[in-house]
């Protein structure tokens, strides 16, 4: 059976640091002459929470096994989304729990889907709170995707523990908290550069924590009703800058940081990452300079640059109407929903890696048709890649794929139509927050009645856990003794 | 190198098939007081061709290899479009080159997709010819997915040859001439008593004939404007009988010809096919019901049973606007134009038994992930399936995905809407027929331009030919030499 008491620990501890996250946004209440009640209210019940959790006592030392494992990750963002929605409910800034739930799930899984029809006139401390969510789910994901999920045997993410060398030998630290730390400090440093250059560039401090926070979890919460497009040219560039860099590997990030840049080179979802973007940016740009006119390159290449990168590394920000330009590129933007970012970063997706496995075998698969006899190896970063990971990966592939037309399917008989259905199915499961249809990226999800906002709220969390996470604890294989 | 002199012989005879075949319309044009020339004129000229390709002597018997197997049947499909597309030119029916190129295609891969905007008044000659190009290439189908995918390594089909024991001993006949005489045996017979039993049920001997042919071919071609929706409820449900008994795997078929129940009972694929169906019908009887203001239950059961049956079949005969009903049931009727009936029968798509692999192994991977140390093996109809195997079916079902998502943003790009373009692309790559969007079950491809015809014979060629048999003839594993 499930054994709770580390569990509780280990919520206890999250509760905890939730409550006190939420107090750091209470200097930003008194600055701008708000009510700081709602967040001390709210970081104190989440606290006294944690407490309570705490005095579950773990005497014998159980040690956590992968069911507790699974038990972990799906309470923890469950637990992190029940505190988190307090300060929207306290403040009456979203007053009812369907929507409360929603945006606060959309925060903690990073995607950024907003309920907010007019995000301008909120009380700054809640939209701090808002973007904090989505700072802490990126915080989450960065242990989940590099320490915990390899463990759990979680997305064929075997392929990512082997994808680079590690900074301390040949292995990244073995011990969970160590690795930990090591990307959290290049996670808090490039947000705390960020903050620094958005406020060199002219945004003001507020907004450029705001974005500063929600631009390294890809998370796309913005300040703004008009999200990116607000800012100036050079504002964007540098979103464009950090949101790429948001969406590699943290591995490969901290071995830049390190010098390690031969280490860097053999990643080769970092060439497919970039390479992919310089090809649809060229693309892009083309069409778009044509579409609108041809009367300014430099938007067309900005405005191309801005909605691939935002869209390939789930961040969605918008700093134009990807739907606006033609329909070629608007099932292309609607097919980036589904591409992600490199693994082991902050971005929602299905990720570079697993569609280079799916690519590179395809092209393998006709050699081994055509010389049946020969054994034809997939080597990724120069390694062979068991047949077992790549069934993996490629159950994983379909299995998003199918959640996808199900969700899809389910999503018109709830009365969505054709587009918007896929539109909100696909952000949703992607965490990366516009879609197309009515959920496009210059709509929002305020008008989704109640039980919609539910249902898209599940599959923010089945996607952003790697659905396998989700799903086993419905699968009898968790329940069944031994 | 490629050694084109036992290609040349396996055309040859192909031609001079389809040359004699094309006489056989003969006698409806003279009894229909038409002009027999243009069937006469096709018919000898395919015959020549033939005769031409005969001369192309094989003296060292070389023996045909796996390359050139490939290129056999790649041929064969267009030496057959290019011979076939004569009856429609010299009649003046489809005067021009795309439009008739592409009827032919639709007819030769039993997709049923028509340039013809008014059915009714060509000439009844001409009409057969097309509905026995669907027929043609059934029986192509059938001795290609039995007998010849097997030996070429295409589309995972080891799993469809150990799927139900054979006619003579535990295998099918080894020699693949006695294979595909034994299937075609069932495929002439049921023909033969579909022509009957549509006679008997009042449809007029020359439509008997034609709804015959296309129906056991899974091809859809009608010599109605309104297709099937024309005729009496009994006839549609006869239609919907031989429909699904279509869709079954022919070696099924066979052993059921033979009695041999118990092991027809053990194919998987079979109950799931029939599973989906049963479930599906109820599923839409319910909601076409109501969506229709609850006048008609048995309608609404019919139409419902026979738009599912001829979409999973990927027959394509309609009887009712599926579009019309819900957005749900849309979005399902869409997704069915992914799911092919059984393997082994003429129906085209993906097929169950793929989807089956994936399922099993879906849900066999949570047991995978809870218990790492277990091998857990997938089975099928009792044998293991090898791993070698499911990722060939996994690449599959990926690759046509890709395929599909490639050729809808190509579609849009050429102009199509969203909605045209993912259903041009979706029923052409799963040789159906209608799809959604303007090119849905009441709309022909008559206005698409020239370019996009031809676009699409190419998808439906690619999908006929289960994707990997045509795309090998592109790489350089299979040009290179040795
Ligand atoms: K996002
Ligand atoms: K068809």
């Amino acid at each position: 059976m499930i054994n709770f008491r580390p569990v509780a620990r280990v919520i206890a501890i999250l509760l905890a640091v939730v409550g006190v996250m939420m107090w750091t946004g209470v200097p930003f209440s008194v600055y701008y002459g708000e009510d700081p009640m709602p967040l001390l209210l709210a970081g104190a019940l989440s606290l006294l929470s944690g407490g309570i959790c705490f005095l579950i006592k773990n005497p014998q030392g159980i040690p956590i096994r992968k069911r507790e494992g699974y038990m972990i990750v799906v309470l923890s963002w469950v637990s992190m989304v029940a505190s988190g929605m307090l300060p929207y409910l306290f403040s009456g800034v979203i007053p009812t729990f369907p929507e409360a739930i929603f945006e606060t799930v959309s925060g903690m899984t990073t995607t950024g889907a907003s309920v907010l029809t007019d995000i301008e006139i909120q009380p700054k401390g809640i939209l701090y709170w808002r973007s904090l969510t989505q700072w802490i789910g990126g915080m989450g994901i960065i242990v989940l995707t590099v320490a915990i999920f390899p463990l759990l045997g979680i997305g064929g993410i075997e392929l990512f523990a082997a994808e680079a060398p590690g900074p301390t030998s040949d292995k990244l630290h073995p011990r969970i908290s160590e690795t930990a730390k090591r990307l959290w400090f290049i996670y808090v440093g490039l947000t705390a550069v960020l903050f620094f250059v958005l406020w060199a560039l002219g945004m003001n401090k507020f907004e450029a924590v705001n974005h500063a926070l929600t631009t390294m979890a890809t998370g796309g919460f913005s300040t703004r009703n008009a999200s990116a497009g607000d800012f100036s040219p050079v504002i964007q560039y540098a979103l464009i800058l950090f949101m790429f860099l948001a969406g590699v590997n943290y591995t490969v990030l901290y071995l830049s940081f390190k010098g390690r840049f031969s280490d860097v080179w053999k990643s080769e979802e970092l060439k497919a990452y970039s390479l992919v973007v310089l090809l649809l940016v060229v693309l892009f740009t083309v069409r778009v300079y044509y579409a609108t006119g041809a009367t300014d390159l430099e938007q067309s290449f900005r405005d191309s640059f801005f909605q691939i990168v935002s869209l390939i590394t789930t961040t969605g920000f918008v700093s134009a109407d990807y739907t606006s330009w033609s329909t070629s590129l608007t099932i292309i933007c609607f097919v980036l929903l589904f591409l992600g970012a490199c693994a082991g970063s902050t971005s929602g997706g299905i990720k570079i890696i697993r569609h280079l496995v799916f690519l590179k075998n395809s092209y393998l698969e006709f050699k081994r048709i055509v010389h049946p006899a020969a054994i034809v190896p997939l080597r990724l970063n120069g390694e062979i890649v068991q047949g077992r990971v790549i069934n993996h990966v490629f159950n994983f592939l379909l299995l998003y794929l199918l959640i996808f037309v199900v969700g899809s399917v389910l999503l018109a008989a709830m009365g969505l139509d054709f587009r918007t259905a896929l539109g909100a199915m696909a952000t949703s499961l992607g965490n990366v927050g516009p879609g197309i249809g009515k959920v496009g990226p210059v709509d929002n999800f305020a008008w989704l009645p109640g039980h919609i906002k539910l249902f898209l709220s599940g599959i923010m969390i089945i996607g952003r856990l790697e659905i396998y996470t989700v799903l086993v604890l419905f699968t009898p294989f968790f329940w069944r003794l031994n």
